[in-house]
């Protein structure tokens, strides 16, 4: 069943491709419209997602619920989609070679874009908008928790897409609710061109493991700041304060603090008094601290465990150690983190540089929150997620990400000789 | 063992990935004169491998023959990769956001390149040379038929970097020789950033099956040249000729012609002529022309069976195919290619036009011969393999393509809102 809806779309794969902007921007116009005026069937459907997932005891209400809000919210995300420039046909390189042969490297869609979700159903909006606008197709595969609002959702984007006289094939939904189904997208080997998971470290891992079409690994964050001997210590709390605090559910928030011991005794006590203290006074969750054997020299806080300073939290938790030094630093990121984003807070232009320089991630900061990396902060104006490899795309990956390229090769009968 | 390798590879990736575009040069032309000097070494090793191999009624003495002749071209293709403009550190973007930060998409090297090989013991050298005019550490894991000669050109190679005081672990070779050694390579997660296959069909499945580290396809290579109604007819059968018989054995070698039904009446049998008939004449190699139904109704030759169409011959043999029309070619294509390289012939502009916009391949060609698809001829100078597939590189790799990029981000205390 999976293998005919990919051939389908497959096939609606050069349509896409040929589009103009201008039909992508009015097809994405009439989706988000059709998105809000069905509002209470995709509301009515949710209901029954909700009901279901209370029965089954989910406590993932949060990230299930939808809205008038949220759905007005989404409809609104898919006109900022139309905004963007359209990354397809971008002339990337040209040249005439020796032989004479004048050759065009340009970009072109991928083809067949699979996402693989959880939980969220706004993912499904979002994904076919990004997808329709860099000339693909989507195949959506939502988690089985919100299927229903998934479906009302598709339907009410091809109400749109047909009053744009376009084919639903654009955008594409996969029925099959089974782990086999996941599993039959991720070795559909001609058929899809690029997989995305959207989801928790279980379903990045089950991808990586399983996928034998291209697919792109996203998300985990174990993001780290390093205070540095030269930091300006207010500043250093404030980026840490954000870092960890700001929205300790993302991707980009931090989960551990590396402090030179020159500044320890100084720095510690400064950062719990504001991490815990101050916030509880304030009325705000307190961050739990678990110290190295070192830290705990200095402060207060529960012992770190072994794990700690290989977790991504994803809450008010934040492992604390004590580095001898600057190698110490690069060492223990080089050993610890995910290559997603890491920071150092100094003064020192000499080893800002080198900071920037040895740390292998995707986003390497300066001076700054590691809460930025984010496609709409780095004026890609959208994200369809955060790559913490290194094939093909890094970091926030917007509409150029989408696409991929190929040459066209002008000739007037050469042959090799 | 190979873990342990692997670790020390990585830990020398920050200073590969630091050498001045000078020292990287400099070593090279210590590595290739030192393979120069190694000559005997290698010669005696290699005649090892050979008689191994002739005692196990392997055939492919020449894929592992070396001479002192081959040597030199090797030496010399190292001296060529470091005249090549050095790919690290290009600034790809750069840009000031809303927030204020200065953000720098830089190109950097991926880290520990790892590389599969079969017969070829130049492979060896050849990778050593672009991984590390890229920034790269590389991993070697040749054939069990090379392994002598391979571990006696990197004794050269390692000799050549102690020259100029550069550690051995920049270039590194796989010891063991089984199966699983192949397979902790593909599975060495944190370890490998990037694996590349350059072999068959066999070794190139075996990782897309097994690889959870990132992983490039290269090299199969069903390429078409169709032959449009409008094709000048004369410039077919030379593009043709070229495409087919210049070097079957290589991926971007033509194994199926297309022809248009109102030229085939006159094209087929000028082609049959052509192929057949004037080689044997000259004492060429005539090519094996396997037909369908309707060909055979033009010309004399072989039926073609039903993998005739889905098969990499690497041989004098050609699958010839009469379509209704433009878009029958097309759809076969689509349905049949490697998305290698693929061409038509025709003197039709719009059509051409249309043929480049529609076919889905990594190379598109109007008027000129599929052997051009090349690192060399596309003036890269310099190639690791044709990818086909679209994540990261697509057509020929270079040195650009063994890099990735991170981006630098210099605030000045900046949080996020």
């Amino acid at each position: 069943m999976i293998e005919a809806l990919l051939k389908r779309a497959k096939a609606e794969a050069p349509r896409a491709a040929a589009l103009s902007t201008e039909e992508k921007r009015r097809a994405l116009y009439a989706m988000a419209d059709s998105l809000v005026s069905s509002r209470d069937e995709i509301l009515s459907e949710n209901r029954r997602d909700l009901s279901e997932a209370a029965e089954s005891g989910d406590t993932r209400r949060d990230r299930l619920l939808l809205t008038e809000e949220r759905i007005a919210a989404m409809a609104e995300g898919i006109c900022r989609v139309a905004a963007l420039p359209d990354p397809v046909g971008r002339i990337l390189e040209s040249r005439v070679t020796a032989a004479g042969l004048e050759i065009t490297k340009v970009s072109v869609p991928f083809g067949v874009l699979a996402v693989i979700f959880e939980s969220r159903p706004n993912v499904a909006a979002d994904t076919a908008a990004l997808a329709l606008m860099s000339g693909n197709v989507s195949v959506l595969r939502p988690g089985r928790e919100s299927y229903r609002s998934c479906r009302a959702i598709v339907d009410a984007l091809h109400r749109g897409l047909a009053r744009e006289g376009l084919d639903a094939h654009l955008v594409n939904l996969v029925e099959d609710r089974t782990r086999e189904g996941a599993a039959a997208l991720m070795r559909a080997e001609g058929l899809v061109d690029l997989l995305i998971p959207r989801g928790g470290a279980g379903l990045i891992r089950s991808c990586l493991e399983n996928a034998t079409v291209p697919c792109i690994e996203t998300g985990t964050g174990i993001c780290h700041i390093y205070v540095d001997r030269s930091a300006d210590l207010s500043m250093a709390l404030s980026i840490l304060e954000n870092a960890k605090t700001s929205r300790p559910s993302v991707c980009n928030a931090a989960e551990v603090v590396l402090v030179h011991r020159a500044v320890a005794g100084e720095f510690l006590p400064l950062m719990k008094e504001r991490l815990t203290d101050v916030r509880q006074k304030e009325g705000k969750t307190p961050v739990e601290l678990r110290l190295d054997r070192a830290a705990a020299g200095y402060i207060e806080g529960r012992a770190a465990g072994d794990r700690d300073f290989d977790s991504e939290f994803l809450d008010y938790i934040l492992a604390v150690r004590v580095v001898e030094n600057f190698d110490a630093a690069i060492a223990h990121i080089a050993a610890h983190s995910t290559h997603h984003s890491d920071a150092i807070v100094t003064e020192d232009k000499t080893r800002a540089e080198r900071f920037l320089r040895l740390v292998d991630s995707a986003a390497v900061y300066v001076n700054a929150s590691t809460r930025f990396t984010d496609g709409g902060e780095f004026g890609n104006g959208c994200e369809i997620g955060i790559s913490t490899q290194k094939l093909h795309a890094r970091g926030p990956m917007g509409l150029n990400e989408l696409n991929t390229y190929k040459y066209l090769i002008r000739g007037h009968g050469e042959i090799r000789r």
